[in-house]
């Protein structure tokens, strides 16, 4: 049995996220971890694992069929590229393929996209998504806040509700861990501890590309993102407050229906009966998106979208893709 | 010199917002606190103070010049008239007299106003109305919900820039102590811890007639209010995130000047510099609110405002209103 | 199959012992949850489960073949002694059955016990107690504090290597969730957060004579126990710190040995690596006890002894309990 | 009036400890402070001043009477010989003063002191050792866990009531900020959060040397330090948990009345009225020890310490050294 399961390696596996990933696979009934790379923490044991960290030059690619990147963006796309060359396939959580051109890449990255040749790449939101992630070769899995944002405002995007032109905003709160495990100052414990702050606000966070690259995909009309991150003091979870404009012709009374037949037949995505409210605790250490929708006048609409920013918004997302790119069932090890 | 000190009584002394009047009398030049009450810690030592609490109905009304009431809507009410009639001046902490008539305060509040006769009280937010507050016997001090959000927005409703009509989005997180100190299921320690959840959203909220009323005395153009409320997993500190839309012949460029000079002169008033953001940090436990402003797009403005809740949202605010009252300079025993 | 599942009730399964009973119960392969009641929540849904709690008086006893009862103390017998006289076997989360007399019981808790014919009754502590819950109708399943105390001193204990007569230091610290659900003054979060606060120090716990009982069991000759509880900040969790003086014959370099070769067959139970210190982070939502040995002097030791008090330390100690009274694998449902 | 306040600069100003030294010398009345150096943060403003950190290489010695010096040991020696020389009298928070020799520094710090004849140096805690304080040149501030460790054992060790060589249990905890403002991490947010650790136990922290100095000048037959430190997920507070025990002769019921009789004239030392538990809320942001006994048997007895690590654990004792060193009132600018 265990020969028949999908060997699978994760670079980058002693940060959050592909802490994550390898707590999910170490459970998954169809994955074996093979390796666990990690830079900082090589020889240390790895979690729910009888493995120990390796360093990344020394993982054995060519003994896994799948691996997952869980590095910063740059390091990223060497490691893939290298791995595909092998015949190793890739569900990336980095930036490096989510932009679809290395245009794009430049302007918010700084640097020339090492392999432009690999773009666009297939935007690994299974719920959006799905029929284009199924046998590929390489994911781009999203971001956190990109999940969050995109999946709450689906619905309208693809009814075409939204007033054309008009700004969407995005007020968005998310857990620490989402800022990566490098000690800083500014995630100094103390730092963080009673305080609540907002960051590149505006239209300067580098999610927001990404973001609006996708809505426009699904409503080209779309209007300009205003996107205002915020760090929570606490460990994990993100909420995305969206505030949007119906159209001429809709009620913000109708937006509950059209969520729930929208996400009815998805393991992953809760619509939240109206009068509730997404909180974290709906999302924390699971691999869902909660949603609640909030009618605040006729024509405005509060959409409140959580997920656990290192599951449904990182490693549960790139094993939901791993499962759609091996022909697995989609929640596989996710429920 | 002790004799020429204002002899001052606290209602609800052992609440939060009550412990903060308590805490910042008791290093206040010109103050004397003469009782502090509590039903629930009756008997026990008052902080900052050599007293212990007494019961309400043991408290020497005729030995004081003012007392502060931070007590329950409804209560607050009836112990103002009592003070009043023996000439006791009041600086009232609840919702009493918040609201100009008898009909607004039964549509929220769901019984009649005992007091009709005493409406329309000043409302004690000193940086807009600081001149109707001077010598006066009653004072009805903002909530920390309207404070935080009003000086927010003031300088852009007196200017009159925003579109006539179109609805303010503020989107709002406090910490726990704004919702006072009874014990009840959602704030056990337990139930907070890890999350981050919204509440009252849509119009709901009680302080949302409080803030249109006020804001409409000052831009009667001004749009409707959405306003969502979050509790934030932290003790204290409050963050209105406002997002408004300027009318043609504006631009968002142009409004960290406007708030510059509209708040040039205020001592509690801080307009952070273009380019750094208001935080909780920069408040917490000061009397002050810190504003910043962003421009999001040409038009969009976030507007960033943060308060102590319990101070310049309540206590902080209630003694500022009660220096305005008395003739002493507004920030003594505040800075 | 699921025919063949233990069907099993859960009563006071909103608490948070009951709410991880009934997690751990939801992924246990060979147990069906059957209902799960709370007089509070009575109609809302059970977390993790496709039921609505019940009112414990509609709690269908003839349907299940064993209930867990994570009920107040006084309560849980008169549902104990329901559910025994109906053939219906019985893990007991509460003090009720774990004292072995009446005369304790009613010294502690301040009344008659009301059931004294059904003690002793088997002491739930598998690592140390396993022959005798084999296959048996009731199990008081141990405290939180005792679970790890007992643990952690153990070794030292069945070894005889404790000075006879000296006190056994114990300094505690939990987290809130221990102190249960109800929302208590002292629980607000307000109260709880940035603080750090003993309780019922001394010998006055209530965990102290069941502590006292169980290991004079093992060492009839240990001395007093003087134990001194705190409250963490945080939702899950507990430390003992335990400081122990060995008698002449032994030196504090042997435990470490001691205390591998007496768990080393042990799955739920972990003796850290000498040089390594158990923190929360070993245990927090794991079944497990961890525990490390640190020489102080040659004669005194340090034992840090961790487990989740909601788990190793009540549900999921009850489900290994259950796992034993029914023969199955007694980690099944909690690795 | 300002002619005559007291010149003082502040180096690792913007350190934890650093920033509560500028905070409270900000409001002291008779001290001006004239520069804050900080390395990492040059050029920012100083909070609570109207002065920016300046480099510590342009910090103009010449210009102030004394220097309070919050940095790293080994940099501390050096700065404060450099002030000496100058006539600049010094106030040293670091460890590198408070060992008596310079054998001891060697076998702590891992290199020879630099200014062996500078030692001793008056060792700064006031309510022991208040007579050699006044008007020195230099005075070694205590650290944290000293301060609150020996506060707590001071009136057992002068009475002279513990048994002669038994060890002395410290089971202490401290907030976040005690480990310094560097980032690193096990101070990261994510690891802390929800976490509760040992580290440096049995014997190894540095504070070990300093305490078991100042005891045993205090009472040689005091027994050896069993000392473990935790880490607490909070910012700023410690409680040191002492478990002592009696010699002949001493009852525990007698012990509140000799802490009574011995900090019956201390301003800055609480004893808790018998049956009251000493917290961490009782000091965070004061400069206060309090100290609560209470008896666990016959010959037992546990004494909880606590201060603000930042308070009377390091800024505030600073400047109560300050004030002694001066001749000022000992309490101005910390009541």
């Amino acid at each position: 049995m265990a020969e028949q399961r999908i060997k699978a390696g994760v670079y980058g596996a002693s940060g959050y996220a592909g802490q994550d990933v390898v707590e999910i696979l170490s459970k998954h009934p169809c994955a074996e971890l093979i390796f666990a790379t990690s830079s900082t923490y090589a020889g240390q044991e790895v979690p729910f694992t009888s493995l120990s960290y390796i360093p990344p030059e020394q993982a054995p690619l060519d003994q896994v069929q799948v691996v997952f990147l869980a590095l910063p963006h740059g390091v990223s796309a060497q490691v893939a590229k290298q791995a595909l060359d092998l015949g190793v396939r890739v569900v990336d959580l980095s930036a490096d393929f989510r932009l679809d051109t290395p245009e794009l890449y430049r302007e918010w990255y700084g640097h020339a996209h090492p392999y432009p040749e690999l773009l666009p790449v297939p935007y690994g939101l299974p719920e959006i998504n799905r029929d284009h992630l199924r046998d590929v070769k390489l994911i781009a899995a999203p971001g956190c806040y990109p999940t969050t944002t995109i999946l709450g405002l689906y619905p309208l995007l693809k009814a075409g509700w939204l007033i054309p032109g008009r700004p969407v905003i995005v007020d968005a709160k998310s857990g620490v861990s989402g800022a990566g495990r490098d000690p800083k100052p500014n995630l100094h414990f103390v730092e963080v501890y009673g305080n609540f702050s907002p960051y590149s606000v505006g239209r300067s966070h580098r999610h927001v590309p990404e973001i609006e690259q996708e809505i426009r995909k699904i409503d080209p009309k779309v209007g300009t993102l205003i996107f205002t991150p915020h760090l929570l003091p606490l460990d994990r979870g993100l909420m995305a407050s969206l505030y949007v404009e119906l159209a001429d012709g809709h009620n913000s009374g109708e937006v509950q229906a059209l969520y729930g037949q929208t996400y009815g037949d998805e393991a992953l995505v809760k619509v939240l009966p109206a009068g509730q409210l997404a909180t974290l605790k709906h999302v924390v250490r699971n691999n869902t998106c909660a949603i609640s929708i909030t009618p605040a006048t006729e024509r405005f609409v509060l959409i409140t979208s959580v997920t656990d920013n290192l599951r449904k918004g990182a490693a549960g997302q790139a094993v939901q893709d791993f499962n759609l790119m091996f022909g697995l069932p989609e929640t596989m090890g996710l429920m």
